[in-house]
């Protein structure tokens, strides 16, 4: 086993001795699912006000609506959320690279095959240069998706990891 | 503004007044990354024991390892993580219905146009009909993966939303 595995366990099984949520139902309580990213720095339910039970939270590297678009769908249309909260941050990995840069590096340390592997499945980093600019480029993206309906209330935001505010873009 | 919104400022403001972890690095400290489900009854922190900084979180529905691929790569050759903890539940909604119910339930819903936009994006929603054979499956995904080097330590877990707990699958 390893030592990531051993606190895992360690902690989960204190985690489960004070546990007393067992009650509650699959559909978020509120109805909302926040789209975030992966970012270690970031604990969404305290950072965001979460409560066990309330909400979906999506995580992809760098808060991407195109690759959650998956869960986004499946959260509306068969669990019932009716708003997206959508929070990119400061500091962000998605702002330090490119696709190529991204691509070159996968050739460099894993070889062309993991290259062609990645190829196959059209895979796209989806960086993006500028962060207020993607916050609303993803909150257009979901808008003009047809399978995000209209009624859908959409914010975005951004997280700064210097302060732990979270300030609205759009 | 909406309720859910007014909530996140009001707990945000609160979370940054007493917020003293602006320090941390991007890469994550403990160089792994957990890949769950977005259900809302999981708080990865707090169940697996992830302190703030030590790994990446990532979340989409039914804590896919396909759908999570491009953040898995992103994570290991980009950020440096070497162990990936993948934590299906008990309860998931992604054992309740199938790539067809879903497909069914879009149509009838949002009309052919929604349905066509996710045939365009060759979406599968990945549902699965048992909780343990699909983290095996997963794990076997990321193993035989080449994008994913064999120095990588993949362990396959379940979360039971009735308890708390935390077990290992494989």
């Amino acid at each position: 086993m390893s030592t990531i595995q051993e606190t895992l366990q360690t902690a989960s099984a204190a985690y489960a001795a004070s546990f007393t949520q067992g009650h509650l139902a699959l559909p978020p309580a509120k109805q909302y699912l926040v789209l975030t990213c992966m970012d270690a720095r970031i604990d969404p339910a305290r950072a965001f006000g979460i409560d066990l039970g309330d909400a979906h939270v999506i995580r992809n590297a760098g808060a991407s609506a195109v690759d959650g678009l998956r869960s986004v769908v499946i959260s509306q249309q068969l669990l019932g959320t009716k708003e997206i909260i959508l929070v990119k941050h400061t500091g962000c990995g998605m702002l330090t690279f490119t696709n190529e840069v991204a691509y070159g590096l996968v050739e460099e340390r894993l070889g062309p095959a993991a290259v062609e592997e990645l190829q196959e499945k059209n895979l796209d980093f989806l960086t993006f240069p500028e962060l207020e600019a993607a916050v609303v480029k993803d909150v257009e993206f979901l808008k003009a998706s047809k399978v995000v309906p209209d009624s859908v209330t959409i914010s975005g935001w951004v997280y700064e990891v210097e302060t732990g505010k979270t300030r609205r873009v759009v």
